[in-house]
């Protein structure tokens, strides 16, 4: 159990010692609002940007991905792997949002070493190369699906392995089957990074294999 | 430190705890004679195969490489990521040589969830596509660098995770500076698998890029 001086946290394992910790200011609401609204606004930006640049439908959402992964990799991500250790008392709108996320998983308060690894690897390798990956679908470069398989190959490698060594844990760093913090943040939010990175995976291979010339013989119909 | 009544081990953190350990029988130069020698024959043959194929030299070694990587993630980490909880009392050959591995890096005998999860999808999905990727080298197939990239970069994510969270414990699951234990086993055998796979992502990028038209022209000039 935590030690009677400490601030009581609300944190999985309970009985998590969690020193120097500080209850989020920020309720969870603008919390939520501010991080969903600013990658909204991101995804707006670049929709219209790709719209200029003549791209399709499918185009514009690989487009729009890859910059919003760019943005929470290397902003969330990277914020969260260079202040991981001071994030438990931490008061900023991005400390709060990691503050409010850890409570499906309190491995992100404990500078968890795989947590951390796995991070300042997202943020420094898969937050670039998502925009590099969007630039490259922008001017329709002939980077832009070995881009695609490489982020999405590290996203899906990572994240697989974040969910499945949970899971061997039993799932004891947030609360079971909490709809917000275990569904939503937890099986949602990372199951997306499953999900997402193996369709693009599958579409990259099968253009980097057999789709390339059909492609972009279908492409040149279309202008 | 270890329980009056455990069988005393050679492992670190000299604190650990390892119920049911039992040491080796196996001497060491017979457990690494048998790993090495069975590396070297599978080489061998996959060199000669490789020949009838009439593969060039550089061909010929990626591969060897792949065959290698095959028979290694598929045997030996496919063993482990299947019997990591009995390993410490193992007693046949393979167990036998985690034990021997162990001596760097004792979270191999401790089924650490990191590892586990790894090493179970590097059984699983590296081994089999390493295969895959050598068939697709010897018979000169267009699925050869896609699956040469995918392989690689999940090789090389995979032992990157490794070292780094490792390194960020502080390298306390061995023998810190041992030239056996750290130098050879940790250090030596584990960068092999960062820096291959780094060349030959590379080299699959070029050649996905902007190498791919050149090289077949080559290929052919040569033939």
């Amino acid at each position: 159990m935590p030690e009677g001086d400490e601030t009581p946290h609300p944190y999985f394992p309970r009985s998590l010692s969690l020193l120097g910790y500080k209850p989020n200011r920020v309720p969870l609401t603008e919390l939520l609002g501010l991080f969903f609204g600013l990658v909204a606004l991101a995804l707006i930006g670049t929709w219209i940007l790709a719209g200029r640049y003549k791209k399709g439908g499918a185009d514009r959402v690989i487009i729009c991905w890859f910059v919003a992964c760019g943005f929470i990799h290397c902003v969330l991500e990277g914020y969260f792997a260079v202040n991981h250790k001071t994030l438990v008392g931490g008061g900023s709108y991005l400390a709060e949002m990691w503050k409010e996320y850890a409570h499906g998983d309190s491995r992100y308060l404990t500078s968890d070493s795989f947590v951390v690894c796995m991070e300042t690897i997202t943020a420094l390798v898969d937050g670039p190369l998502s925009f590099a990956a969007a630039i490259a679908h922008l001017t329709g470069s002939r980077h832009r699906y070995p881009l695609q398989l490489i982020v999405s190959l590290c996203q899906l490698y990572g994240d697989t392995l974040y969910m499945c060594i949970e899971a061997k844990d039993g799932f004891i760093h947030g609360e079971f089957g909490h709809p917000l913090h275990f569904w939503f943040y937890f099986v949602f939010l990372n199951l997306f990074w499953i999900f997402v990175p193996l369709i693009l995976i599958v579409q990259a291979y099968i253009a980097l294999t057999v789709g390339t010339s059909r492609e972009s013989t279908r492409g040149k119909k279309q202008k």
